[in-house]
């Protein structure tokens, strides 16, 4: 370790609350020149939330909605990486390898863990597999090429059933995020519609379900929260309230009443976890999240804070805790950053005081909702307005705010156009989830996988009714057809609730052809099976 | 097969070729009304070559090259899908299968192949690897996030040779798009550097290797081609001519001289081949392209067709055949549509008769090249100048006119962000090559892939100089940091020159932990190397 002279702020997370924290802290350095300022973030990039929605619609472009750390953060010391590990008995923050196979070490002296909600489908068996997230960046870009994926295939799909499965959509979760998520993906996919003349608009079906009795019962009064519904349901969404979205298979969304509805597209918005680096830190924490007080000091910890989603910090309302949002985030980010200093001074702390000044919530073209001071209420297209206005001037940079700006302008001389942005072959590996009855292939499909059975059991039949084997745990199929590159010779049905892991043919094939073990063994049981088949 | 009464024309492909033929096929429907038009391309959208390389430096934005192919052609169907199968004797496309296991047929009359070219690494042991193809609109974005990707990491590299490499990239091939490439590249890395405090700007090293004794050889005049060299190497590029790219690996460059350039960072441009499914079709060929007459029909066949890229068609000045670039594609298109409806009603064809207005080719900010008429030359601003106002012109659709001259403009007041768009997680295996000598990972690394040899040869080391052991061919190593969650207990050196496909942790553990008979492979394996390196 070298010898510092300075005190260095070490801040975990790039967003509204570990960004602010920074900004505060380069003003307050005119006065603390001793004070040396690092971020830590996965991307070089600070994504401003409240619009990352419109994305999908693509009524922002991609990067319209994100800013360069580097250019908001210019006296900060910037660690773009991903974090491996946070010591606090040696104060040292630990980075992922990049480029080489070494970690590297940073230590600090104060501590600021900014690091925000993950999503986090584990444990949900169907969800984690197929349900697309809506958290990041990237999720947007994937749930946007997902949808116009499925639209073009729906207009050359002769297949009714198949078609009406991949012009259906199922999003899970009503709160704020959720319903702009509907909304967007709701106009988009039937703007999008109308230039598919084999398509009618009506083929469309964009499902939302909600476990409570209106949207944004948490966020908004009821009569806000039903507006909110009604619009919605007037540009053609289903609400399904009262219900949750328990599982998913590739074929289908199921819900927790037990009904299933036939899809190629589920996205969930709930739930989000704090982050898993949290799980290991030895500090005060509820529902995984780190208690601080309302000086943002986490208790018992003198050169340690938190600020934002993955915090819990008495409102001062002396109702609960502040709410997730960024409106209290970049509040508490002033008030973090200038008790950092005091600390160093001895000087006295502040204490958090703002409780809010209401909510909004966009609800796709031109209709939003607002409620302002607990009893100021709005909605519709003024609200909408205002909801615009709010978050432009919020927009951190002006080269961002004249960009966003020309984004909107542009949007209404010029319709948006739905082309995708396919970036990456997927993934070598996938997980798949399958109820049981479900057929994970057909005889005389192509074959394009090869399965191992995670749990759960499959039966392998062939012709009309002849059943060959079960198969379970640990077993695979689907050798056969990527062996002898032909078509699959059997059927596969689930018939127990199964999960399988599925490997590309591609890959399946640089394996077996490299890994003498492997292919050994995939030949003698493919000749077993043949043997027992014929 | 469903009784058709119209005309069906089949265009396989969405580059200029194929968009430009469906385009004037359309305007000729107004007078033969019997006429279907089908296009078949993997994306949907239209991708405009010619500017794709400013996308790498954030010139254009990433969506502003790409123009809706269901906007482009609205009379046009449209199958968004990759192609599987091309049946000249049975006069059908078979498309692979998406969202579901089974393929689907599309029959046609006439049929015209617009394939283009794709980046063909296959053979170019290192290169295939290692290189990053600059091709299409995802390469763009692959070689602008690892450029950011490359110069974040430098900013915090502590060591000096790490941070040369990282900061260190080398471009293959100094034709057209090589020259184009590289131009972006330098300006970008270069100017990125400029908001980073812990990076001199002239630590950044951009290295064009080109086989010939002067840039653009092939397409522009020695004068034009040495001022294209002379402007580059004012701004920092280092140009090694008479040298080919003949290897790479995760640590360097490999000239054909044999000279070594450690760097992070490959990009080729060279080679491109054919699209792989012209192998199959029994049609006259040369070099994989298939040859047609002036009447861009294809020898001896009354129905196909061949534009473009993919084609070989005598070039009108007698001199070989029309070079592979958009501005014969575009008028070749319009021949070939009026050709195919001249087939119909056995009208007299029209002959290619377009021989070339010139060549122009972008240095970067505010500098080109350019010669029209095979005698006026053009260099510098004036020629950037007329670079974009001629590619602008050409570029279709009002829409995309207005968005792109914005984000120019723009340019100008706001500058570009070097803010990432990373999207989907790594590949789950990937193959890496790696020369004799080379460290494939130190003891004491951190242990995130397991590695299989396809070819070549390593040596397992331990301390300073104890050999425990040789592998080769088909086995693996690497797993016991992966079972024991630890670090790497030896070192492994390449002592050949070695092929190896690497397994991320993630992807092993899901194979370990639900594939058994591969799980009790690697923990017999893992126990005797345990037993006998004890």
């Amino acid at each position: 370790m070298n010898e510092r002279k300075k005190t260095r702020v070490v801040i975990l997370g790039g967003g509204f609350g570990g960004v602010y924290t920074a900004m505060h802290l380069e003003k307050l350095q005119k006065k603390h020149k001793d004070l040396e300022i690092i971020l830590v973030n996965k991307e070089n990039y600070f994504v401003y939330q409240p619009m990352l929605a419109e994305v999908v619609g693509g009524s922002l472009g991609i990067l319209d909605t994100v800013s360069s750390l580097r250019r908001l953060l210019p006296k900060t010391t910037l660690y773009i990486r991903e974090i491996q590990a946070i010591d606090t008995a040696n104060k040292t923050i630990t980075l992922a390898p990049q480029f080489s196979h070494t970690s590297l070490d940073i230590a600090y002296d104060h501590l600021v863990l900014s690091l925000g909600t993950v999503t986090d489908f584990r444990g949900l068996s169907g969800i984690h597999e197929h349900a697309l997230p809506f958290k990041n960046l990237a999720d947007t870009l994937v749930i946007r090429n997902r949808i116009i994926d499925a639209i073009e295939s729906a207009a050359i799909e002769s297949n009714p059933k198949l078609k009406q499965e991949l012009l259906t959509f199922v999003i899970g979760g009503g709160g704020f995020s959720g319903t702009e998520v509907v909304a967007e993906v709701n106009d988009f996919a039937r703007r999008m519609a109308k230039d598919y003349p084999t398509i009618d608009k009506n083929e469309v079906k964009v499902i939302l379900v909600h476990s409570k009795k209106r949207l944004m019962d948490i966020e908004l009064s009821e009569s806000l929260g039903n507006y909110a519904g009604e619009i919605l349901q007037k540009r053609g969404v289903e609400i399904r309230f009262g219900l949750r979205l328990s599982s998913a298979t590739p074929q289908e969304a199921i819900l927790s009443n037990g009904e299933k509805i036939p899809c190629k597209t589920v996205i969930s918005t709930v739930p989000s976890s704090p982050n898993p680096l949290m799980d290991s830190l030895d500090l005060p924490k509820e529902k995984g999240k780190v208690i601080a007080d309302q000086q943002m000091q986490v208790k018992d910890q003198n050169n340690i804070w938190a600020i934002g989603d993955c915090s819990l910090i008495p409102a001062p309302s002396g109702d609960g805790y502040c709410p997730a949002t960024a409106q209290f985030a970049i509040r508490q980010a002033k008030v973090l950053a200038y008790n950092i200093t005091a600390s160093l001074t001895n000087a006295e702390k502040k204490t958090f005081t703002f409780k809010g000044l209401g909510m909004m919530g966009a609800l796709g073209h031109h209709r939003a909702v607002a409620e302002l001071f607990g009893s100021i209420k709005f909605s519709g297209i003024f609200a909408w307005m205002m909801w615009r206005a709010v978050y432009w001037i919020k927009l951190p940079g002006m080269g961002r705010k004249i960009k966003v700006m020309l984004s909107w302008l542009l949007e209404m001389i010029v319709p948006t156009e739905a082309v995708q942005l396919k970036i990456q072959p997927t993934q070598g590996i996938v997980q798949l989830h399958y109820e049981t009855g479900e057929i994970i292939f057909h005889e005389g499909d192509i074959g394009d996988y090869l399965y191992i059975i995670v749990d759960g059991k499959v039966q392998v039949l062939k012709g009309k009714d002849e059943k060959i084997c079960t198969l379970s745990k640990g077993e695979y199929f689907g050798e056969m057809a990527l062996l002898s590159k032909g078509e699959r010779s059997a059927t596969v049905q689930c018939i127990e609730p199964t999960n399988v892991l599925a490997l590309r043919k591609r890959d399946f094939g640089l394996l077996i052809s490299n890994f003498d073990e492997l292919k050994r063994n995939f030949e003698s049981t493919d000749q077993a099976r043949r043997e027992k088949h014929a």
